[in-house]
């Protein structure tokens, strides 16, 4: 997506050797021009394949999978961080290890809104290692619904994720694949969408 | 806002004295058609009030918030509920202690997004003791911007927040209000919108 890479390199910060600060427009301060540019870019993509939830994981993935939601004409699910006494009936878990944040939580969804019959379209902000769609997934195969593919705004292609999810049968569409840093510059493959 | 207090009464929740779980439209699975109703009404009332940003606090506020923002044409901020690494430079925080969960947090937004020519609307799923909603005053007042109102998708008006707002000058607008629970069965004041 030209304009997310031409925003990316504009406004985004390569901080060490790993990490690309996108708060300008995405994980902090949120443009919605270009949330609503990647959910119909996004959404376009899985038109005709039945979605029929969208379902991201708190927080920065919120502002991108509502508008993805929005086209697709479908509700969004944000996954839980952390247990909420108000969540008090069955809830479907998983266990998820960021390596930014270097800790392990609780990713959790209530039972309730997924069904057998559902064909699900994650959507997430970052995808680098993979362990939280990984833990999407798991969650939404525990309900028993079907994961159709998971769109991702920005990939860090030298990171496992895409692997891992591939392995499992799953399409990966993302929208920004950094392939290196080299240099402290931002260096893209050719993009999905 | 007849809507948003219909879909309460129909979807919404009550639990114990003093809880009400909205979770199938706003705080978990979130319906875009209604947020983007509630973006429009609070919208309308900010209008022709010099908006320049919209700040919310993860994470059921962003979803309200972000098509607040689209009305209004301007970025949309979330206050982060915890420290992250790639957080490095100046950030302004505030304590907030959350009567739902029980612990006490630091709510940071990073300096550089908010300056003293800023005009804010603050948006928010809930307003009950207004700890949230204090600690974004707090932090938006540190940037030397000056909070315009806050608009709030549900108060419950039988809690201290909206006066604790009031106090300190600050136009609350709220789209359902809460008068009690009694009985178990939802009962309303007028809204402010």
């Amino acid at each position: 997506m030209k304009l997310l890479e031409e925003r990316m390199l504009k406004d985004g910060n390569v901080l060490g050797k790993d990490i690309l600060k996108v708060d300008s427009f995405l994980t902090h301060q949120v443009d919605f021009k270009l949330m609503k540019e990647i959910g119909k870019v996004l959404a376009e993509k899985y038109a005709d394949r039945g979605i029929t939830k969208v379902v991201t994981i708190e927080a920065s993935g919120i502002a991108p999978a509502i508008y993805v939601a929005e086209e697709l004409d479908v509700p969004m699910i944000f996954a839980k961080k952390h247990k909420n006494i108000t969540m008090t009936e069955d809830i479907l878990t998983a266990q998820v290890y960021s390596f930014t944040k270097q800790v392990s939580s609780t990713v959790s969804i209530s039972a309730k809104f997924l069904t057998s019959k559902d064909r699900v379209l994650i959507i997430d902000d970052f995808l680098a290692n993979g362990q939280a769609a990984k833990g999407l997934v798991d969650i939404i195969s525990q309900a028993g619904a079907e994961v159709v593919g998971i769109g991702i705004v920005i990939e860090k292609s030298f990171q496992a994720g895409r692997q891992l999810l591939e392995d499992e049968g799953i399409e990966v569409t993302s929208l920004a694949r950094i392939k290196n840093f080299n240099d402290g510059k931002l260096n893209f493959m050719e993009a999905d969408a």
